[in-house]
Order: C-alpha cells, then structure tokens, then sequence
C-alpha cells in the first residue's frame, strides 16, 4: 500500500505515532512511505528513514524544492506546502496510481485494508465530510459561489493519481488561489472543496476520519450505536482535528490515554 | 513470576483483558498464573488455559471449595469468596515463597518487575493506601478500634507467602469476622486492614494502584508531574475502582478509549 505523508520537523513525533499505530494495526501489510517535505536535516530523514525500515516497510523521500510550483502566486502569505497534497501527481512516481495521504495528527486503530481498495474509477479522490451541521453551514457560505454538497476534510485522502493526472488543472488551482485568497481559513483544503468537491467520493467519517471532538455527537446521531466499544473495534482512523494537539501538555480528551499509549510504543520500540 | 487471580464466570473477560495488558507490556518475563475459583466451568478453565498458554505462560488451576475455609462463621451472608485473598497462603503450593495478587478489573500498562522484587522480608504485605482524605477519614471512622494508619486497597497485593505461614492466624481472622461482621463494607479488605496494616509495606498508588476515578487529584497533588504523558510512562498499573466498570454499557471515563483497547487485544489475538 502506498501512503503518502507531508511533514516539517515540529510533525516528527506525531508522524511516529501515526506510523505505529498505522503498522500495529496493519501487520500482514506491506507500506511504501512517501515522506514528502522541503525542510529536513539529512539526520531527521535518516531517522525516519531507519524507524519505518526498522517496522518492514519502505521509505521514499521527496524533496520539494521552491521550483515545483512555480507558477503558483508567490505574493501571498501561504507557503508553497499548501500544494503538496493538491499536486502531489506531478511529485509521485509516474507508475504510481494510488496513494493514501494520511495528516500526521491521526491514529490509525484498525485494518486500512478495506480503506485503500475502495472503488474511485471514477473519481479524483475519495475522503470524508465532516457533517456537524454548524461546521457545513458555515463552509458553504464562506465558500459560496462554489456550490459545493458538502465540505471534505483533507486529512484523510484517498488519491487516484491515474484520474488526477488528466483532469486536475495546475493552473486553474493557482488562478482560484489568487482570486480567493482573502476568503481561505485551510487553503489546501478549501481548494479541494471549491474545485473538486462533486469528484470526490464521499467516506464514512465515524470510520475512516473520526472527529475525536465529536464522541458524543457521533454517538447521538447514531443512535447510540458509534459508542467507544464499537468505535474501538470499527472506526479505522481517529483523527485529532482543531487546534488542541494530543502531544501537547494541556491537553484533555476521550482519546488522551490512547493516544499516549501509542506514542509511548512509538518512542520506546 | 507468580501471579494469583481469583475470580467466577462474570469476570473472565475483565480477566483476559487485565492478563492482556500484563503479557503484552512484560514480554520478557515468564508467568506462573495461579487461578482460584469454586465454580468455573471444564469448559470455562479449558478456554482460560489454552488462552494463558498461548502467550506463553503457565497456568495452575486451584480449586476451593467447601472444606477449605470450614471454620469460617457460616450463618453470616459472606461468601467464602472473601477469604481466598486472605487464606491464600493455605491453597497455594508450599514451595511458593511470593506472589502477586491482581484484582481482575486493572490494567498493566508497564514492566512489573520493580514490584514484584520489592523487598517486603519483614512484611506480610505490599499494598497501596488510596489517600484521598475523604475516603481515608471514613475508613479510620469505620474501623476505629483497631489504629490503623492507612486503609490499603488489597486490588494490587504483594504476598509474603512465607511470613504469612508463619504468622497470619486463620481464626483471628474468623474471629474478627464474626465479632465486627456489621461494620465490614468490602469484607477482606476491612479484615486486611484492621488486623495486619502494621505489616503491610506501602506502595506508591500513582505507580501500583492508580485508581482512574482521580486523575486530577493525582496530578494536582503531584505539582502537575503525574499528567497524562507521565502517567503512561510511569504508572504501572491501573485500577477501575467502583461500581461502574470499563466494560459495562454506559462507562465514561479517561481511561475508557485505553481500555477498550486492551479489550480489543484481549478478544481478537
């Protein structure tokens, strides 16, 4: 399986933890890792480098440099890593058909298997809304002249690189990207919205992009059947959202314990 | 090392889930698990075994029954469940010098060696009092006549097998049953504090009975060290004291996501 993963060095540690979980949970599995990044010491590659070799899977590092997008609208306050997810296509190996980008920020807690097999003929990328019903309101209007159905969350993002290559529009991004900027909160993740939003294929978030802010939500809205039993032996990715980071001292929440759980696997094995 | 759990048919899974978590975060060590019970089913004791040796352990099977506590003040409603802590020195082999006892509702969440080698030569005992002052001024009240110091939780027990051959008096014990049978709350635990808490050795309960109900309390008492981070790295076991448990419907607590992650373990490998 081919994962994708974007970092700079502050998302070394969280990407370990997510890596662990990812290959704790995934054991029969065989992962090739693309550590995309413009930033890294040749030591923290050669770290990440051992640490994912050291767990039977393979690392390929993609090194960014400034001359990748360079059409991209350079006036603006955005780095150019708000592209990596959106042109990752054009970096990939060209035999490459798909990836699973996965955000640092995740926990993968269940086989990924059945994730990364699902059906996208017919679509660019496959990925989960997040549908508390005050964050869709709020998205639509801000991204209003798009009409978009529903607002991706870009955390989790199966990509079909095959579908991407011909009909994703380099330039069409940094044209929306110009004309928009004043109005992006997340820019990678607006553009995936406001541009490709009817290509997506539209995933399960109590399973493969689980809100851990939303426990109680998920579970109203399901009847109570999404409790943490049944989430624990179902959802595959638990995904830490907003500002509030579970590595971070200060933080509280349902999933703190198991989280530390993970990262005390990851630091230690 | 030797570990004794006793338990009846409602605490097998809780069982396999504690001795989950002890196999997996001890992969080193050997374990003699000796298991006391008066009315587990061939079929139950089979399951238990073939699960106990296929991680690798031993398991000794040490049936109670009516005979063994036969002086015991019968006309009282106490099973003679109560006593297999306290008596337990009589049941088990007479080689045995140690073992540690573990109620079935904890978790091991680090290496237990440290307290199983504690030095307890000139102790009957090793054992945790929880501090919370509430519980401990109640506690005192109760069982006033006998001075105690501390009211030890007997969940995680050290055993001094042969000192307690020695110098634990089975009809004392049946003696001050009978005597204060009106006061006792949770009965062994009552007898294990009023008439051997001098010979007890103290164990740190944030490392070796972590009652989960007190996070807080436990951090703010520790000047904030004992946060989640420290805790997962520290603290050696668990304990889900109380009524409500993590296993039951309805459970909420910061621990639940940790111990369903054990479950899991505990009932798919």
């Amino acid at each position: 399986m081919n994962i994708l993963v974007t970092l700079d060095s502050n998302y070394i540690k969280p990407l370990k933890v997510m890596l662990k979980s990812l290959f704790l949970n995934n054991q029969k599995e065989v992962f090739s890792i693309f550590l995309m990044h413009s930033s890294l010491t040749d030591e923290e590659l050669d770290h990440l480098r051992n640490y994912i070799n050291s767990h039977g899977s393979k690392v390929e590092i993609i090194y960014v440099d400034n001359s990748c997008f360079s059409n991209a609208p350079s006036h603006l306050y955005y780095t150019k890593e708000m592209y990596y997810r959106l042109l990752a296509y054009k970096l990939l190996p060209d035999d490459l058909d798909r990836i699973l980008y996965l955000d640092p920020d995740i926990l993968v807690i269940n086989p990924i298997r059945e994730l990364y097999d699902i059906d996208i003929n017919e679509y660019l990328y496959a990925s989960a809304y997040h549908d508390i019903v005050s964050l869709k309101a709020i998205n639509k209007i801000r991204l209003f002249p798009y009409e978009i159905d529903a607002y991706y969350n870009s955390g989790v993002l199966l990509m079909n690189l095959e579908q991407q290559r011909q009909f994703i529009d380099e330039n069409a991004i940094y044209e929306f990207v110009e004309k928009n900027h004043s109005y992006l909160v997340l820019p990678d993740q607006d553009v995936l919205n406001a541009l490709y939003s009817k290509q997506i294929k539209s995933l399960d978030e109590k399973l493969y992009n689980y809100d851990v802010r939303y426990f109680n939500y998920y579970k109203t809205v399901s009847k109570n059947k999404w409790d943490m039993d049944y989430l624990i032996n179902n959802t595959v990715i638990l995904h830490f959202c907003g500002k509030k980071k579970p590595w971070k001292k200060g933080y509280s929440g349902k999933f703190h314990s198991l989280y530390k759980h993970y990262e005390k696997l990851a630091f230690t094995c």
